[in-house]
C-alpha cells in the first residue's frame, strides 16, 4: 500500500486552521469542510468520563450525515458538566453557522487539559472567517489539533478513482479501547453510513484499538469518517483493505511520536489458542515499563519478555514451546534465554522500530499491537502537562 | 501498633550475609536461621514463568516445617530450564549443609536479571562457614538480598510475648498478585502451619497484593513466614491484627523505595458496589502514568483522576456523585473539577505522601492500592539495568 508523502485532500474537503487565543501561541482551532453532505459514522471512547463533545458527538452521529468537523487543542472540555454539554453544542452551532449547514451535521471536538471550561467565546469568534481561508493541504488541519504531538500527522492513499485521507493527533493518554484519539478520515467514494460504520470499527480494531502510548484511556478519544461521494462508487472490498492499511500506518505514526517516545514498538503474537489472547498478550508487551526501557536503552535484558507473557495469567501457553525474536535476532528459545552474544542483540534492539515477535505455537491465532518506548522525556511532559 | 525503628528477630531467628562474587562487590548472599523447626507457609508469584526457585519452593513449603532461608541477588535464575532447577536444589542443599538440617527445610530464592545462569558454584562456596558469622540485627540479611532497593527493609513488632520481624526487598518488576517481591517473616508465636497460611494470605491480600511499582509482576515474587515458637502460644487474632499492619507498614516502604521514586502514593476508594470493583480502581490509579508524574510534578492536573476511575469500563459508577481529594483538599465534586486555587493544590501534592481518597456513593465497599510516582530515574535504571 503506498501512502503519499504530500498527503492531499480527497474532492471536495478542505480545511482551515487559526490561532483563536486558547494557546499563547501556535494553531489552536481547526475547521474540516466537505463541500456537500456526507455520509459518516464516528466511533468514541470507552472511558466513563467522556468529555462533553464525545456525548453531543455520539448524539450527532446518529444521523450518519455530516458537512464538517471543528476541534479545538488546549482544552479538552471533560468534567465540565452541564456547562461542557452547552459549550460543545455553541462550538458545533458557531462552525455549522460559518459552514452554512445546521449544528446536527457538526462534530466538534476539543482536546487537552481536563477540567478546565472551554473558552467558548474565543472560539466562536475564532471560527468566524475561517471559511475564507479554506486550504486544500491536510497538514494545516492536522496542526491545529496538536498537543504534545512534535509533528501534524495526515496520510492519505488511493482507491480506484478515489481518495483516502486520515489526519489525526496522538502523543499520550493513549489506550484506546473502542476507538482513539482524534482521528479523522474523509474520503470521496460514495459508500452508504452503515457500511462505513461497519468498516471503521473492523479497522480500528486491528490499528488504533491495538496502540497504546501509557495504557491511559482518554476521555475524548474520537474517530470519525465521512464519505462526500464525489468520486461515485468504489469497489468495498478494496476500499476497506485500504482503509484499514491506512489505520494501521497512522498508528504507527503516532505510536513513532507517543510522548518522550524514540522508537516503534510493534509487538506480534503468533500461535495463541485464539485472537482475544493474541491480543492481550500483545498490549502486555508493549505496555509493560521494564520491556519500554528495555527498548529505550537497547539492553539486552530480553528476559522481560517473558516476564510480560507470563503475567497475562490466564493464558494458555506451554511454557517450553515459547520462542521471541527482536527485529529478526532469536533472542528465547523454547521458553529460556538463547545463547547469544549481548552486543548482537544490542545492535538489534537500536535503530527507530523495534519489532518484538512471539510464537506461542499452541494454536493459530495472532494479533500485534504498537506502542514506543518509555523515556525520560514522558516523564519531564507529563510532571507539569498543566502548567506548561 | 508500633514498629521498631531498630528491628529485632524473634528469638531464635538470626541472619548472616556476604558477598559470594555474584555482584563485584556489597553482599549478595543471605542466609536466615531459626534455632529450631519452625512452620511455614508461603506464596509466590502468579506469573507463567515462574523462577527456578519458586518452583522448587512450592514443593518444599508443602512440608509446612522450614529452618532457614538462603537468598542470593543479581541472578534470578528464571528462564534457565532444567539447569535451573538443578542449581536451587544444589543451593538449598548447600545451605541444608551448613545449617545442619535437610535440604526440605530450606527455601532458596533468587532475585536479579531473568535469564542468566546460576553462578551455583560461587554460591556453594559462599554459603560456607556462614553458620559462623550469625547476628541478631535483621538488617545484615536485608542487605543480602537488595537490587536496586536504595535501603535495606526491615521492621518488627510486638504481639504478647512474641515478636514479628519482616525482612523484604523491593524496587522494580512489581505488581504482586498473589503474593510479592521478596518477603521474609520471623514469628517466636506457637502458630501453626494451616493457620499460617491462611493469615499470610488474607494480610496480603490488603497489603502486598494491592501495591503496584509498575505494573511488572515479577517472575520471582516470594513471601515466606516462620514461626519457631519460641515464645509459646499468642491470641491468634491479635497476631493476625500485628501481621496485617506490619505487612501493610512493609508495602508502604516498599512502595516509597520503588525504582526512581521520590513519594509514596495511596489511592484510597471508598462507597464502591463490591471489594473487586474498589480494587481495580484503587490499582487503576496508582498504576496510570499520568496520574503518577501528576504527583512527581505536583501539577494540579487532578482531572487525570477521573480518567482513570474511567478507564476501568465494566464499574458501577453515577459520575455526579463521584468525589475526589488529595491530601484531604477536594479536587473533584460530584464528577467534576472543583473550584479551586491552583497554588493551594500543587502544596497540596507537595510532600513525601500523597494520599488520593475517592467517595463513589454508590456502595460500602472500600480499598487501599499503594505505590509511587514516576520519574526520569526509574526510564534511567531500567533503560540500562541488565548492563550495569
Amino acid at each position: 500500500m503506498h501512502f503519499d508523502t504530500q498527503p492531499v485532500f480527497p474532492r471536495g474537503f478542505r480545511c482551515s486552521s487559526r490561532n483563536c487565543g486558547i494557546k499563547q501561541s501556535g494553531r489552536d482551532l481547526s475547521l474540516f469542510v466537505s463541500d456537500v453532505d456526507a455520509a459518516a459514522a464516528a466511533i468514541f471512547t470507552r472511558n466513563l468520563f467522556p468529555g462533553a463533545p464525545v456525548v453531543l458527538g455520539r448524539e450527532t452521529i446518529r444521523g450518519g450525515v455530516l458537512r464538517g468537523i471543528v476541534v479545538n487543542s488546549k482544552v479538552s472540555n471533560v468534567a465540565t458538566g452541564e456547562q461542557g454539554i452547552a459549550n460543545a453544542r455553541r462550538m458545533a452551532a458557531a462552525a455549522a453557522a460559518e459552514i452554512g449547514t445546521t449544528a446536527d451535521r457538526v462534530i466538534a471536538s476539543s482536546t487537552g487539559v481536563i477540567g478546565v471550561p472551554l473558552p467558548i467565546e474565543k472560539i466562536e469568534s475564532g471560527v468566524r472567517g475561517m471559511m475564507q481561508e479554506l486550504t486544500a493541504d491536510p497538514m494545516f488541519g492536522a496542526e491545529g489539533i496538536m498537543t504534545t504531538d512534535t509533528h501534524p500527522k495526515a496520510l492519505s492513499t488511493r482507491v480506484g478513482a478515489a481518495t483516502l485521507t486520515i489526519v489525526a493527533k496522538g502523543a499520550g493518554m493513549i489506550e484506546p479501547d473502542m476507538a482513539t484519539m482524534l482521528v479523522y478520515i474523509f474520503t470521496d467514494a460514495r459508500i452508504s453510513a452503515t457500511s462505513l460504520d461497519r468498516m471503521l470499527r473492523d479497522a480500528a480494531f486491528v490499528s488504533f484499538n491495538m496502540l497504546s502510548i501509557d495504557t491511559d484511556t482518554s476521555t475524548s478519544d474520537t474517530c470519525v469518517i465521512m464519505a462526500n461521494g464525489l468520486a461515485g462508487v468504489v469497489d468495498e472490498g478494496a476500499f476497506f483493505d485500504a482503509l484499514q492499511a491506512a489505520c494501521i500506518r497512522m498508528t504507527e505514526i503516532i505510536a513513532s511520536d507517543g510522548e518522550g517516545a524514540t522508537k516503534l514498538l510493534r509487538a506480534t503474537v503468533r500461535g495463541a489458542t485464539d485472537v482475544t489472547q493474541a491480543r492481550l498478550i500483545a498490549k502486555s508487551l508493549i505496555n509493560s515499563p521494564l520491556v519500554k526501557t528495555m527498548a529505550y536503552g537497547a539492553d539486552p535484558n530480553v528476559g522481560r519478555i517473558l516476564m510480560a507473557i507470563g503475567k497475562c495469567f490466564d493464558i494458555t501457553i506451554e511454557n517450553d514451546r515459547v520462542m521471541a525474536s527482536v527485529n529478526g535476532f532469536p533472542v528465547i528459545e523454547n521458553g529460556e534465554r538463547a545463547q547469544f552474544d549481548d552486543e548482537r542483540v544490542r545492535a538489534a534492539l537500536a535503530g527507530d522500530v523495534l519489532d518484538i515477535e512471539i510464537e506461542l505455537d499452541v494454536g493459530e491465532a495472532e494479533a500485534t499491537a504498537y506502542g514506543c518506548d518509555l523515556t525520560e522525556g514522558y516523564v519531564n511532559e507529563n510532571a507539569a502537562y498543566y502548567s506548561s
